[in-house]
């Protein structure tokens, strides 16, 4: 195998006596693993839990931070200063650092949650500002981010780790922006096509978007739901799919660009 | 001067929109801020203030952490299998490291709050469960223990770092424990009274009770409060009538026993 | 049939983005519902969703306060000032009964959630306060209450409406106790025999202990557990053995005693 | 006096341990009170003191909910279904009308919070929403509403008792909007001036703007601010202007339109 790509999921998302998703199946799926830190989903037990298992299945731990609104699960758009979101990034990062330490880990990755990471796509200073906070408290971390959206450009310009990342079940426009689920064929629910798409992309280095266009880019990580009944067979077969089509899975490299 | 005594108070124990304390001033007059977390007080933007201010002043800064009970400030007993007690701990710890770091500083001691410290001073094996998480992730941070408690106990056990606590203003019990609130003369309201009383207890290297008992202990550091409107004039004449009477003021010191 | 009971389950539990138990399933079984009101579970749009539902299906609706404690899930005992514990109820009462006029129905019944049932049951001055602050919001509300405890003795001092409540798979001691869940036997796992156990104590009127002593007591109403994996097939089972035992179902009635 | 005029102040934004605003002193100059609802800030302890304060003194209660977001104090506009905006509307005002109920007074009006009411006061379909939820669980409610926007629009619509409020401090635009605060003499901080101000207002039946035009409405009351230093003051003096300019204080009426 000449290509390889890491695989990603959201994990740590329980909370208290609620239960979400099925995080020991995933953890033999994935490669890299972003935990919720407590603010929008996850709490200390749920943390030490996830990534105690991380840990012993070799998957690399990543600080997944989203805004504080645990009703909302971090998914309602929040207008803060910059120097707070600075806070707020720092805040999750330490207490995740903390508790991947108590579990024999480090946090390898940092990667915004929900709307936190919506905003962040669309706006390069309020990426910039995420980043330099995590870099600031974590100086090796990589920062995972949407391909082709304002979270790459934020992380080029920092000059920090970096990994570039796609997502296995949505369509692309020709701007490299996800086609709205409203509109027909936005989501792939074919676990397999899935798969031998993410193979064709990661091989060529490049998006293939709705209309046929190809957008070259770093393939460095492939997100896979984890929060839905079905996201767990669809990742297995998303997985396999990618051994079948001649890509292999390793962890994105965390040495500077 | 030949004695030298530490000052603490909680710090940063506003949250939202919603102010406590008056941090500013307080940060004149102590040598040590212990810093709340988040959980039962705090923010992340909070901390970052109180932070920012302590390094500022030359104030060591600790971690203050405390049950997750917002509503009743820590202050409800809550009952937690030790693993629990230890992940919650770590959590709030990381994420005070976080904080102090990005502000310049680092978080050089570990105090626990409301009714986690209560339990923790009447339980040996909860003190240790909360000490032994604290330096899971802080291996060189500082035990403030409450003198002569279970607290203590538990440090020296583990022969790590600490910092021995007496309260300004209340009554001691010939067996350590502080005066009931509801008994007269629990409370001492005078503070040139508690200063003076603070300064003899430096000296002697002792406890001295209401019955005059003489408990020896070591005295590294002495609770100031901040949370009642004149808790800042109190604190301040509580640190000169110790200068007056004698006593320096300096950070206890963190080499091992 | 001569004998009739009424069967309730806890309900609404789920919050946000998180989903607990299968309410719509178990609102085939039972005939009255104790709805969580938002603090330890439940939300504003569970509630309605809940409410909506047991309207549809003819179930009573039930307030189900618990303490402030989303994270335990209600779970951990709090010391609260009487007065307190009263306003704490009648928020969540007052709540409810709003969600239940726009969902069509009314809040029939309280229910005790966790541990302020379990400090209640123990308590006869603390279930008197939590009953009179909800029977000050809604005068006609029926207590339930669990037979045989302090939670009895204050409804009827009350001389209020009162519906007494059994465990479907719960032994009990000679005291009207639960028989502790560290010992063996004090999960009864068998629906079938819960089914027919619960059907003897139906029709004679009384708790039948471990040691087989028989306890005299009203039974109005009998707990079914809803939110592990299996507890809506042991609840349908515990349904139909009392059916074919000789005991109908009915919501218990809400005239004064 | 032939003119009449309401105050109202936001209220019982004190949250456990954290107290906000002096109620006690504000009670004695407003002739309406709108009551936090524990979602944005407020709790059951906070709303009974209040409200039993207020049915003292004869000061109209009003429920004020707002988006659930404590740390942010309901400053956070939020992005919910209609439905779920109902929800949130109805739990809060039915916990309100309980604790009323037991403080000896009823739910008299309905005044949106923060994000909440800058939003519906900008989209009538939500202040509709809002409304409608009011006005399912508390059929006899007073909405009061930002004179000239979409709230007033909306509440004209539903032909619902209404009030209309204008600002004691604040500079209006000639579309009736508030100068924006960070433009010189949005805001107006000489309470005579303030208070000079209002009574014309009142008197003339209009919104005078800033540059000189007028705008006829209905003024039923007017907001004053509580959660200032001198906030009180402030409102004290507004009150006396009013007084001495021949405009009396009274509630609003509650009859329909």
């Amino acid at each position: 195998m000449t290509h390889f790509v890491d695989l990603n999921a959201d994990m740590g998302e329980s909370f208290g006596a609620w239960t979400m998703g099925d995080d020991a199946a995933l953890l033999e799926i994935v490669t890299s693993a972003n935990v919720a830190c407590g603010l929008h989903a996850g709490d200390w037990d749920v943390m030490a839990k996830t990534m105690q298992r991380a840990v012993a299945k070799g998957v690399g731990i990543g600080a997944h931070p989203g805004f504080p609104d645990l009703h909302g699960f971090g998914r309602q758009r929040m207008t803060l200063p910059l120097a707070s979101l600075q806070n707020l990034v720092r805040y999750q990062v330490g207490a995740a650092q903390a508790m991947a330490r108590a579990a024999g880990g480090t946090v390898r990755h940092l990667k915004l949650h929900g709307a936190l990471a919506n905003m962040a796509s669309e706006d390069e200073a309020m990426a910039t500002a995420c980043y330099e906070a995590a870099l600031s408290v974590a100086p090796e971390i990589i920062i995972m981010v949407l391909a082709g959206t304002a979270q790459q450009r934020a992380a080029q310009a920092l000059s920090c780790p970096m990994a570039c990342e796609i997502f296995a079940d949505r369509a692309y426009n020709d701007d490299a922006t996800l086609v709205d689920r409203s509109l027909p064929g936005a989501v792939i629910h074919d676990p397999a096509k899935a798969g031998q798409r993410m193979a064709q992309m990661v091989r060529e280095g490049a998006i293939l978007t709705e209309s046929g266009k190809r957008i070259e880019t770093r393939i460095d990580t492939i997100c896979l739901h984890g929060d839905t009944p079905t996201a767990v067979s669809i990742a297995a077969e998303v997985r396999r799919a990618l051994l079948e089509n001649g890509v292999g899975l390793a962890q994105f490299p965390g040495a500077p660009l």
